[in-house]
């Protein structure tokens, strides 16, 4: 036979709600897993094929039901272990092939991108449901000109800090030395909470607040308190007080990796190589020298192998990670600052170890607490389910997806000399899609941090040299794609800003400076999100990469919505959608809630004419 | 751009010794890193791409020197970690692209199949150049009929140990319950030693000896002593002695899963619940029974939660693993039966971590023991250097390898209802053998240990039909592949057998039996085997899988051999392997080293014409 047969692009599955009968089990229960086949599909058996205790369990399948065109099969899986993965093996007269999470393969190939359902997976189901929005806390507003930072208050390289003008720009990193506050505080989002619920967004993330050197606050100095200028515990205090009173949740960020030059561990360290202390840190093999991170003089690096850091920074009742997680703070989460070098130094390549322990301390506090880490690279080894719930997605979805908007490649972003400023093909903003939602469990991939912009890469709006269209083509992206969408603050009103600190704009609260109609999409956009039981707790099928279009569905049990977006120019010739694939019958009428329009499937196809640039839809299917 | 440019194919890298100065490198060295790229790609810039300590690092990559039209660029990669993983990343003006041991993509992928450079590991180098011969010691020779198990000696379910004469069939185990025994044992195969060595093999893997039940002896009752009628610990240490004199390896088999139903810890903890062997095994929750092996009655899964079992089991400088690794034995290593099982019981995924120490114990011992697990299932996450340093190669290997020879799925050789009897095509077989390898660091791949035929799966023979040229076919690619060979007994000279026991006849040793011309075959194949360093040390691309005709290169810095084989038709018309992407140039001289044709290359191909059916070449470059 040919290595597969045409009908094999037709089947889906994916895990969840709609494929699985529970994607959060208990270990010890049975669930149904179902797929979807062609009813043309001359198939002889369909085994559903899970590994228990690492030994093959193949089970056979049976046609459940029929509709449209396409026979369910079902299967009853049981869950006997935490990471239970399993793909489907298809018999056919003239050969057989297997489906895994990449899709249909001619060859049984190795585990890593199986399906896989988790068992006794307390998944923080609510982080699905929220819009977050990202902010920047010096930046964002100033709430209480009263605790602004004096000049001089701190230093860095010599240079001393010093106050600077609401709505300067921020001075690059040689000039300023990140030392320049320009006044934003924690009261100062308390005081904008009723802006945020205008936008939509039901839950934050805010940069670091210890008390620390610089602007962006990573120079940590004291991890139990609030930083005086932020407004010190209290407006955290208030500030979480008053989000609680509009059901909104709260993440904050911290620095497992590293603490700044002058937090009084490593001040210790220096001054008693015999103290406890000492042993936080590592040291370089030759010199002696305490090691910072990356060489960067103000970063000191921590070392895991010191028990008594661990109870510190995790094991404690008091310590960091632990009790901002309870009242008066309840913080729902934590970002965990460069997680991708975390406990790893050297032959030391702990940072799994520091995972599995920090996990359990912080379920400990709350099981329902959000555990996200920044990874720049990949990071499907620590999203098992028994590491991270998260990770900041920049591989699964806001490189690539900026690279096929703009010139966004991760080096563009950051003025690196190996920048690739050509147009990425929609063929391959598709494929690095699926490849990092294939390598971890889907119930882990709903809850994937997503963004499009952050404050350590250029806005969106530069990324797209100012094409506001492509801006919004990208926000619906992100706003559809599985995951929890975030929004970076300002980016909503239309912010410009280059690379890191020229991203750390302040947000203008005199609204003639904001894109009205920018944000009117934001707004639509995030109520659609919302509103979407399939965008908040659906599947993903990807149904179109190809030219300027890219188009997916989302479905969960109770709707069926496609996202596309399309980057060509206006008025494009119609493409049309396969709708067989996507199991949308002749006859269906879909919604786009973006724009009202009806569009009508027919001969298995949804005709899309003239689009314009930078157009997406959210085509809801009418049942 | 399209996806990838042309020359994207023409690239080529394997972390092997002709591409890195060092394949075992320690902690802290930097060793070069070599690639060879076609002199017409337009490249801006190439970067060798690694991640110490989870942080990318961008090494660019400079052209060191210029043959055949290929640049050979090359950076130094600085080994700071075990698990030392990178990939390339090629900027051109047009676009960008990634090769990971996949091959190129257009993005930047998981790191599952990047490339990976071990540090500090002690590659058990031995194992490269060695070939195998794989004797199951109840079938191979009786050297001491005084030994033989008198009947009644065992029972297994009901039945009685019985006597049968050699030569005759084993009998289907519905019948037999394995406990009809032919008088095979250890005395046999010293007696029989210059058969092997006259063959070429250099090294015997040998089924489990312990004392046990059944024929197969994996129902084993005591791990400390070889099994009476297998001649008992004298004849494994006179075995060793005079294979020892030949220079040839040994290792055994041991079964850390489990131990059979008269084990004298499962008695005890039978009899008394509150004994310290009562913590060795699982208790189902709901009967409170002693849980079996997958529900075999006569062997009992063993639970390493209980640290008592670790030390009795590895741990103890007298325990099993241990011991045997000791003169008079010294044993090579071990293969590991049921690896893909061990430690993994519902909630306790326990392999990694009985591996862990296991691995640690072994190599106490000695630290270039070989450490081999049977997988019939993916072993990747196992492969990675830490753990095992090889795997029972089926899905890697002798699985595709099968089903490309013959009907040999493992379905089809286990009769098993869901086989697939279908041809797998020539691009599957390429595929998944390209799959696995790219799933494990390279140095891991060339000592895995490859068969076409073992204990439990059918014969070659039967697998092919009875043709013989097929099995010549497989036999010259396992020889070729890259890792360790082996040779299941009596294979050489064409023994036939359907599915387990049917695959455990007597070897018949009246050469009147031998099919001579197979055995001469083997003889010959094994020896360009020994006599290549490139078959032995040389890196792997993939050349041609299509239509009947699989090939691929193996290259060391001293050689480079073309493998290829026909499963075709007689004399076909003639089909040109690209000879630009091996990078031998025009006018090179090719010698197959099977029949001494010399081919000559021009225009950038050779031409293999009126091959016969099943033929298999080597054809070495000559310079």
């Amino acid at each position: 036979m040919a290595q597969l047969p045409a009908w094999a692009q037709m089947i889906h599955h994916d895990s969840s709600e709609l494929y699985l009968s529970d994607i959060t089990p208990r270990i010890g229960a049975s669930i149904e897993v179902r797929i979807r086949v062609p009813a043309e599909a001359n198939i002889r058996h369909l085994l559903l094929r899970s590994r228990p205790d690492g030994e093959w369990n193949r089970i056979p399948m049976a046609k459940a039901s029929t509709a449209n065109g396409f026979n369910w099969w079902a299967a009853d899986l049981p869950i006997t272990m935490h990471h239970n993965n399993y793909c489907f093996h298809f018999l056919t007269e003239s050969g057989s092939f297997y489906l895994n999470q990449l899709g249909p393969s001619p060859v049984d190939s190795p585990d890593w991108f199986n399906f896989t359902v988790l068992g006794d997976y307390d998944a923080p189901a609510w982080v699905r449901e929220q819009v977050f929005y990202h902010i920047f806390p010096e930046r964002f507003a100033n709430g209480d000109p009263g605790n602004d930072r004096p000049d001089g208050d701190s230093t860095l390289m010599g240079k001393p800090a010093s106050q600077r003008e609401w709505g300067e720009l921020p001075e690059p990193f040689p000039v300023s030395r990140n030392v320049d506050f320009f006044g934003g505080d924690l009261q100062g989002i308390t005081q904008n909470l009723d802006y945020l619920v205008d936008l939509g967004v039901t839950a934050i993330y805010i940069n670091p607040c210890f008390d620390a050197e610089t602007n962006h606050y990573y120079v940590i100095r004291d991890f139990d308190h609030i930083a005086p200028a932020l407004g010190g515990d209290e407006a955290l205090r208030e500030l979480r007080q008053a989000m609680t009173a509009r059901g909104m949740r709260l993440i904050l960020d911290i620095t497992p990796n590293h603490i700044g030059f002058n937090h009084p561990w490593y001040v210790t360290a220096k001054a008693d190589p015999d103290s406890e202390e000492a042993g936080y840190f590592y040291r370089h093999p030759d010199t002696g020298e305490i090691e910072h991170w990356l060489g960067v003089p103000a970063i000191v690096k921590l070392n895991y192998n010191s028990q008594s850091l661990r109870d510190k920074m995790y094991r404690a009742s008091e310590s960091p990670i632990r009790k901002w997680l309870r009242p008066p703070y309840s913080l729902d989460g934590w970002r965990l600052d460069v997680a991708n070098m975390t406990g790893n130094y050297w032959r030391t390549q702990g940072a799994r170890d520091v995972w599995l322990e920090m996990r359990a301390a912080i379920k400990a506090e709350n099981p329902q607490a959000y555990m996200m880490g920044e990874y720049f690279q990949d990071s499907s080894a620590h999203l098992q389910g028994d590491e991270l719930d998260a990770s900041m997605n920049y591989q699964g979805f806001n490189t690539p997806t900026r690279r096929w908007l703009g010139l966004g490649d991760l080096g563009a972003a950051q003025h690196y000399p190996y920048a690739d400023r050509n147009k990425f093909p929609s063929e391959s903003l598709g494929l690095q899609w699926q490849q990092y939602m294939a390598a971890i469990p889907y119930v882990i991939a709903l809850q994937q941090f997503n963004q499009i912009g952050s404050h350590d890469i250029s806005r969106p709006l530069r990324v797209c040299g100012g094409d506001k269209a492509l801006v919004k083509a990208g926000t619906a992206l992100l706003l559809g794609f599985p995951g929890a969408p975030c929004i970076y603050y300002a980016d909503e009103i239309g912010m410009d800003g280059g690379h890191d600190p020229d991203n750390r704009r302040c947000m203008p609260w005199d609204e003639k400076a904001w894109d009205k109609d920018l944000r009117d999409f934001h707004q639509r956009a995030i109520a659609i999100r919302r509103n979407s039981d399939a965008l908040q707790q659906g599947g993903f099928q990807l149904l179109h990469a190809a030219g300027d279009l890219v188009a997916f569905q989302r479905r969960s049990r109770q709707e069926q919505m496609i996202v596309a977006a399309w980057r060509g120019e206006a008025d494009r010739p119609a493409t049309s959608l396969d709708m067989r694939k996507a199991d949308v019958p002749d006859g269906s009428t879909l919604t786009d809630l973006l724009t009202g329009d009806l569009f009508r499937v027919t001969d298995g196809a949804l005709q899309l004419g003239g689009l314009t640039h930078g157009q997406a839809l959210f085509l809801r299917v009418e049942t």
